[in-house]
């Protein structure tokens, strides 16, 4: 379901789609464009084999590489002196048009927005890493959970006083928990 | 200097550059398109009005709305039971090609990708917020620091679990502050 920059967003597709779950009709154009500004390279192969969130394999401890493209190395000087980064990368296998979703491993129906399903209009996701080193244009991090080959759209200084909000909740997970 | 996703990228332009800093020649094509999925209110019309940055604008207390494109109405089940979210949102107005900026208020050049800076390959900024309401498809927040009109990427719930490091530092800024 990944759409290109230059191709035509397709109509309301309803495969696929599980009881519960909503799709809406895409525009019929795209209004920015993105680069891929290098690669994520993981352990992991195929989607079943990621770990379900970064905070799993932050706990697995598995060591990722962030291949940034040569072209922006001199975007890397002082990169190093960050503890965490916020990594933005690209889920170039998901489908964009649904606005509900019904995942396998909850219980009920879900606002897009409510979730952080790759499963998006712009499929952005947003993960805090930790930086382990940083060696030319490869930085090594653990925290990710992508498939290997994620393409890479932004890399970030993670910054405690504004992106930590240790106090922040989400009811509707909170609630399925107890 | 903002790109729209159907006109070819501009080649390395020297002008408005500062002092330290470096532009390079972007890629001549874009490898995926973002919708603009609504629009972000804000009391601020030009830049130089602008909080520096969500945390001053947290202090400011100001209340600013997200209003969302009615076709993602649906999206937004759940969202109210978050007591923050991370909102995606485009800087349009941001020129992309630089990979060492000088930015006025401070002492030395600094890599892009060490800055939060709105200049970037992919000028997509990153905001935590607090969330105050939801009414229908707009959301009453605090902590954006962007200017009125500024295009909305994407809403996203907070988890603490896996977004917030509190114990995170950015050795050049706080080096900085010394």
């Amino acid at each position: 379901m990944a759409q290109q920059w230059n191709q035509q967003p397709e109509m309301t597709d309803q495969t696929g789609i599980r009881p519960g779950e909503q799709a809406v009709a895409l525009p019929e154009k795209f209004d920015a464009g993105l680069y891929y500004i290098g690669c994520i390279r993981t352990p992991w192969q195929r989607r079943e084999d990621c770990p379900k969130n970064s905070r799993q394999s932050r706990e697995l401890g598995a060591v990722c590489t962030i291949e940034l493209d040569p072209r922006y190395a001199a975007g890397l000087k002082d990169v190093e002196t960050s503890t965490h980064l916020l990594i933005l990368y690209w889920m170039d296998q998901a489908r964009r048009d649904l606005v509900l979703q019904a995942p396998r491993h909850y219980d009920a129906q879900r606002g897009t927005f409510a979730l952080r399903s790759p499963v998006r209009p712009n499929p952005i996701a947003a993960s805090v890493v930790q930086l382990i080193k940083v060696e030319g244009t490869k930085l090594s991090v653990i925290g990710l959970d992508c498939i290997d080959g994620t393409p890479l759209i932004d890399i970030k200084p993670y910054f405690a006083s504004t992106d930590a909000v240790p106090e922040a909740s989400v009811g509707w997970h909170a609630e399925r928990k107890k």
